[in-house]
């Protein structure tokens, strides 16, 4: 067994991609006329390669042997180094990105697929790629012609890597508190000043440049996060040529050492603290990004599309986590059946056993729904826009902001789960640091946690999307789930069971949302809205199980193994995972009061 | 706030341990005619204090500074050493112990909560004694009087340490499969030639002695567990006079680099090696404990009560996390309430958000209901040692046997997801090791699986104490949660409505256990034993809410704010997590076959 194959499963990809979500039929339009299936797959076999040889090797040492710092420089082990220039030999720095930047135009459902790769084998050192594509990504599009020849360029070559800098020390979740301030200049710069926390590939000595994306208030402008802009401030600043010129006044404070994700910095960094004095001056250069106080939108930009492949690394953990422990329950031997008494048999595979499988088919069921999710939001993107009709690209873009808190949190939540069972189908060994699954473990704790956590998804769900338009995306997501019920009522008995069960859990969405608003209390509506995060995440995954049942009775091998195990891990959704949503919405609809209620002097 | 205070509850113990099981009326019976709740409030208040000063302060140091081996020699850093002897100081190596031999006589109750301040404070250094007085517990039991004089005594005074040897390298949870090995002597001692793996605290030099107390084959017996033996095994060989004497042939192979746990060693060790050749021969000397081939139900002795003591760490793990976040909640500002749109108005603390408290309730629920377990269990096994009548020693029996996997699985699921939300209130600090929680959830996911997996607990509930006698400990159970409910109904409408909701929930552990065994299938039945544990488990914590509710009702201050937090915890409790059985027992009562129809080639 090569190594990939322990990462990530190729033919669940071709599967996804290729019966379901029918990739190839986007290289008829203009964008993507270059690609083809081959190109895709070329795409994902590079990556999955580059992944297994590069990324993988070094997961453990890059844990174990995490950046320290070192008369202000960070010190990276040499293999992070050696698999991102390889990375950028790829060319998959340009993955989504135009071709007039150098970019690859491939469609984001497959760039998410390839990058998954990465992030399954070493989602910290993949950390650097992705923060620097999502900025790539929001200077192309918001960016000014110059600022994309002068920042996206190196960006897309690998030479420069990107961040995003919105949290502060005393500022995180409430992005309206950021007090971070951008004074402008005579010559159209911005000095910057303040202290920015948590910021994730924050310095380093892997690129030439780290190109920073700031968020800061422009003084006099309103408060909370109507006051908010958006800046490039680069680690090292541009000669007029483009050769590096003098250090911007951006300074490391120090490394956070986590619980995980090791391998990549997280860093407090201080921006115009007067150590460097670019130009003779003290104050980082700052250079604004599209209209002043339009800042929070613009990064929200890069945010959707970040949340979603946060979703995608937490799937990656908890794939690899799977197939490993697969792997191992196969070899392990250990107990025998129920039914044998004799203690002279020999041992049986601890896969024999029904509570292994238990572990195993909840596993799988977490993390290909998971990809299936991801991969789902990676073509909306792609329909959004790319897609002929103005409606189509609407009716995507909806489904997208109503799937991106569930795209991140989903993931972040079962694949977290799945990386749980992992260790335990291992035993004790599952819980040394001589097997991969702890270490999936403790990284996929961040995901919960970064880019807004679950918490915060949640508001985001049934505070901001849901009540979108009229609720007209969550129309768009019934509707769709509902089409989904209609053609399995027309396909044989076992998806027709699965449609009935799906069909009741849609109708409680519909029910459960009218009520809760219906309140006209946006505190109690609000109260529960983790639980309402979690109920309709499972049921979007139920959803995206039934469509997988769909496509493999339409494939053309419906009868083989593959197809075997995906309507066993429906089977287990639908009777082991679906049925939890029944006591969440039921606590909905009561509009529970509890955690309402709870006074702080009772804890 | 004194750090004790971050450890565990004075107040909640003190209520648990007087208010409801009224462990003063002990004091009535002759073993306990030495104590008074005086004696009982000292240890309590000797155990924190050392706890506090001892234990917690080189928790993170041992932890990053993790056991190392030099030239064959273990070396750990001072603080745990120190610790211990402060911990030997306390007396409380001797705790539940006969006086006839140094011991407290402190009832179990007490003894666990005592206890249970060090596991909350340093649960790797506190693996020492955990190990030390299983040991000696066991061979007071089990033990002649000469082995009782020669191992027990200098553990209790805390001048030996013990060990458990069970599993091998290719049998952990199939005991069945062991292999090492024990032959006879002509001066009746064995030599023992095997290697154990798994072997915590089964190296150091944090004591004078070692005493491994393992399984192992006297040649011509049964096969399987009937044919396992239990051998005293000292790391030194004593002289005649007690003084130590040559070292046994009992060699160090590695030690095991774990997730958590990490202050506590963990060892490959090879018995018979040959490396030390005690009186001139190859093979570790060993002494018979007992009858040959009845050492697996000696070990169950010590077992049965290591497995509640795991679900006690577990717990007291959960408590701190939980008692951290409380704290972390009240002091940290973010944001402000979902109805307060004005950015200038001053942050409040999260603990103001009800998503946070909802996080802080769910911990409370978990840690305080996992307690109430633990405690139970205690004064269940001072019941079966004390009572005065035959059929009420029965009846905690009974009792004990099944509720055993219960105490050991339910906190290590539940306060490991107390953990995992006490990193999520910390939010991003919370995955940082500047703060405690993040440690304290990777010491705790041990806890589900050392001493008996998760699986095999539930294997053992529902497979054997569940079918025990008939069914009798089952049927005391529901006799004891129907008492409660039938309690419950004359008290005050809370208390009733609880009640409501309980027996139903009662009923249907009647009705899915007959249905189970029914079906005369034991692979069908015991196919999905985790999730009947899982859901029995659920049951009986929210019957020990009830107890709780009824307690504080009865209390001297019915209406303070710990009463109003305990009424809190359990309505949260009986509205957000009982009615998870729900689908679980729906499951169990369809008899799914999901898991028995998986096949292996389908992953």
């Amino acid at each position: 067994m090569s190594s990939s194959e322990l990462l990530l499963s190729r033919r669940d990809l071709a599967f996804l991609l290729h019966d379901w979500l029918d990739v190839t039929r986007l290289t008829e339009r203009p964008r993507y006329a270059e690609h083809s299936r081959e190109t895709f797959d070329a795409v994902l076999d590079l990556a999955a390669r580059v992944a297994a040889e590069r990324f993988a090797p070094h997961n453990r040492a890059a844990d174990t042997s995490e950046p320290t710092v070192d008369s202000g420089r960070v010190r990276t082990i040499p293999q992070v180094k050696a698999a991102l220039d390889a990375f950028a030999d790829t060319g998959l720095f340009a993955a989504t990105l135009d071709e007039s930047v150098g970019g690859m135009q491939l469609p984001h459902a497959v760039a998410a697929a390839a990058f998954a790769w990465f992030q399954a084998a070493n989602v910290g050192t993949s950390a650097y790629p992705f923060l620097t594509l999502g900025n790539a990504n929001l200077l192309l599009a918001h960016g000014s012609p110059e600022q994309v020849d002068t920042w996206v360029r190196p960006m897309v070559e690998g030479r420069f890597f990107g961040t995003m800098c919105l949290s502060e020390p005393q500022a995180g979740s409430s992005l309206a508190d950021l007090t971070t301030r951008a004074e402008p200049q005579d010559d159209g710069t911005y000095r910057i000043t303040g202290t920015k926390m948590w910021i994730s590939a924050g310095d380093h000595e892997l690129a030439e440049n780290i190109v920073h994306l700031v968020l800061a208030r422009i003084p006099g402008g309103p408060p909370g996060v109507q006051g908010l802009s958006l800046f490039v401030v680069p680690k090292v600043l541009l000669d007029d040529d483009g050769a590096l010129g003098p250090r911007n006044d951006v300074v490391l404070v120090g490394l956070n050492h986590k619980l995980g994700y090791r391998g990549a910095t997280n860093t407090l960094l201080n921006f115009g603290e007067g150590v460097h004095r670019p130009y003779g001056r003290a104050g980082a250069v700052g250079y604004l990004v599209g209209q002043p106080h339009r800042g929070l939108a613009l990064m929200f930009h890069m945010m959707n599309e970040a949340r979603i492949g946060i979703g995608a690394g937490a799937t990656a953990l908890g794939y690899t986590g799977y197939l490993k422990s697969v792997a191992y329950a196969r070899q392990r031997p250990q107990g025998r059946p129920v039914t044998d008494k004799d203690p002279t048999t020999p041992q049986v595979p601890i896969v024999a056993h029904p509570d292994v499988r238990r572990m195993l088919l909840a596993q799988k069921s977490y993390v290909e729904g998971a990809l299936a999710l991801v991969l789902y939001c990676g073509r909306l993107l792609d329909e959004e826009k790319t897609a002929p009709a103005e409606a189509d690209r609407e009716r995507a873009h909806l489904l997208l902001e109503l799937l991106t808190p569930i795209a991140k949190s989903w993931p972040s939540q079962w694949c977290l789960a799945a990386n749980d069972l992992a260790i335990q189908v291992h035993g004790g060994y599952g819980y040394t640091r001589d097997y991969d699954v702890e270490q999936h473990w403790r990284d996929n704790r961040l995901n919960a946690i970064h880019e807004g956590t679950h918490g915060i998804q949640a508001l985001d769900l049934l505070g901001r999307k849901v009540t979108m338009r009229d609720g007209a995306a969550l129309e768009l997501l019934l509707e769709a789930m509902r089409a989904t019920v209609d053609r399995a009522w027309k396909a044989d008995g076992f998806a027709a069971d699965l449609a009935g069960r799906l069909g009741t859990a849609v109708d409680r969405i519909a029910v459960v949302t009218r009520r809760l608003w219906a309140t006209g209390d946006p505190e109690l509506a609000l109260a529960n809205a983790s639980v309402y995060l979690e109920a309709v995440g499972h049921v979007v995954i139920a959803w995206l199980w039934l469509e997988q049942v769909l496509a493999v009775d339409a494939s053309k091998s419906p009868a083989d193994e593959f197809s075997a195990g995906k309507r066993a891990a429906a089977r287990y959704f639908y009777r082991w995972e679906l049925p939890k949503v029944g006591p969440q919405f039921d606590l909905l609809e009561s509009l529970d009061r509890t955690t309402l209620d709870m006074r702080e002097s009772w804890f």
